[in-house]
């Protein structure tokens, strides 16, 4: 309540101060061919939207689409909307994207940091609240949830082509997909990940890999793996994280895994994402 | 009525064929923080919506902030807003960015030829419908229009800092930059210029920048120039056509010009968009 009193009165002053006719009248933007649905976890019980942007040809044709699904909807999916509007149909096919939020009146920071990050690390010096450390370490669940609420309710109401899914994510949400890979692999088919957060507990993806490496010898994936080229600071590069990372896939030789990995030229960690989106998803979902 | 006939139909065969839940009960996806207001213009009498999106400090803050326009919504805006969500305010300074709509009612390619083609040219070959080219060669109406009606209602309804003006536009909306740094510099401090269709009307704009230079020797304006390197077809190069503009401009050495122009690397004509938006943006507007 005290946030919202202080919105309303900071709105309030703003309009006297500014002779400004009422905003809150004013329509927001609302971007073409998408819809919000709600679904909820069976595995946390905790609720979560779900925006679809269907594709230009959607209404008029019986087609099947392709899958992408994408987290921290609120940088993400205007881009990704964006992104797909100038890129269809010229330099790739028509795709469904779907964005799920964050957990419904949590805060963002501690949903993300719930759901994205693979072991619970309340020690991690370098992210969110404490709240959020309390939170770490569901990405389990958080695929769980993916499997066994999102996929079969997208496939119930749009016309899908669920043999071929890209997850995509930056940061935690990079991590998430980089935790997909060597826990459920098939989850998806293509993984777009951006400046994933490899540093996370101690860098505990690098042990996630070796523990996967010692029972598989298949990761069948097509994965985009992104980093941009500014992402270092005094006591961490992100982009040497990635290449090591890469070299420990590779040297593997995992049946079934397509591996390109970029650094972005100009590229900082904020930055990367829109760069990767606009690069992979040609490359994922080429024209027919 | 035989558009939104078809569409009616097209819709209910679907719902029959796919047992879906009616989409159209969904909500579509807002983007946060956006507000759409109705103008018409007082030179050609069309409506237009603007949308504005104001940053996270904006209802906390008294600060003036600087103005990003856009056209070409339906991409520009939902692509300007991610980008936007993502870079600031570690990357760059706080925006306001505003969208102008195709005018209501009006086709979208017959809105843009008419509103970012600085001449008529009824036999251009490589743009559009008959009716576009019927109607092109009305930029100079379309700035009077922002100059006269847009900047005074968002000074009125917005904090704005109308000194720190950037007009970015890609492709017609290039052009639409390229024409009003020639005819109006100072009507925008910053130009965002993406792969402009230097080719219109045999390549008009170089006359009408030579006309320019006859008569002025200043340009002041801080202007960003990009093409993709991939935009070139057979018969046709947008990378050599930049270039080309790019030497003409330097030769005249206008006092008040910063120019920077840049070849985006395997970038095609419609993913150097979100390229250019979001190398430009923090070069810009920089953290202060």
């Amino acid at each position: 309540m005290k946030t919202l009193m202080s919105t309303v009165v900071g709105l309030a002053l703003w309009l006297v101060s500014s002779g400004a006719v009422a905003l809150e009248s004013a329509k927001p933007y609302s971007i073409d061919r998408t819809y919000t649905h709600s679904i909820t976890s069976s595995i946390n019980g905790k609720e979560y939207e779900l925006y679809v942007r269907v594709p230009r040809s959607y209404e008029t044709s019986d087609k099947r689409y392709p899958l992408a699904v994408l987290n921290d909807t609120g940088a993400s999916f205007p881009t990704v909307s964006g992104v797909l509007q100038l890129l269809t149909v010229k330099d790739m096919q028509e795709i469904v994207a779907v964005g799920i939020s964050y957990s419904v009146g949590d805060d963002g920071g501690v949903s993300r940091t719930r759901d994205y990050t693979p072991t619970f690390a309340p020690d991690e010096t370098s992210f969110h609240s404490v709240a959020s450390k309390q939170a770490s370490g569901h990405a389990s669940d958080y695929l769980a949830f993916i499997e066994r609420d999102v996929f079969p309710f997208l496939a119930s109401q749009y016309r899908l082509n669920m043999d071929s899914k890209a997850l995509i994510g930056h940061s935690f949400g990079g991590l998430l997909g980089a935790y997909a890979l060597v826990t459920k692999p098939t989850l998806f088919d293509h993984y777009i990940i951006g400046s994933p957060s490899l540093w996370y507990d101690d860098k505990v993806m690098f042990d996630l890999e070796r523990k996967y490496a010692k029972s598989n010898n298949m990761m069948p994936a097509n994965v985009y793996m992104y980093v941009g080229d500014k992402e270092n600071n005094n006591t961490h590069s992100m982009v040497d994280d990635l290449k090591q990372y890469e070299a420990q896939l590779r040297q593997r030789q995992y049946k079934g895994l397509s591996l390109q990995v970029e650094i972005v030229p100009e590229a900082t960690h904020h930055s990367a994402f829109p760069h990767l989106l606009t690069y992979a998803l040609p490359r994922v979902f080429p024209l027919d």
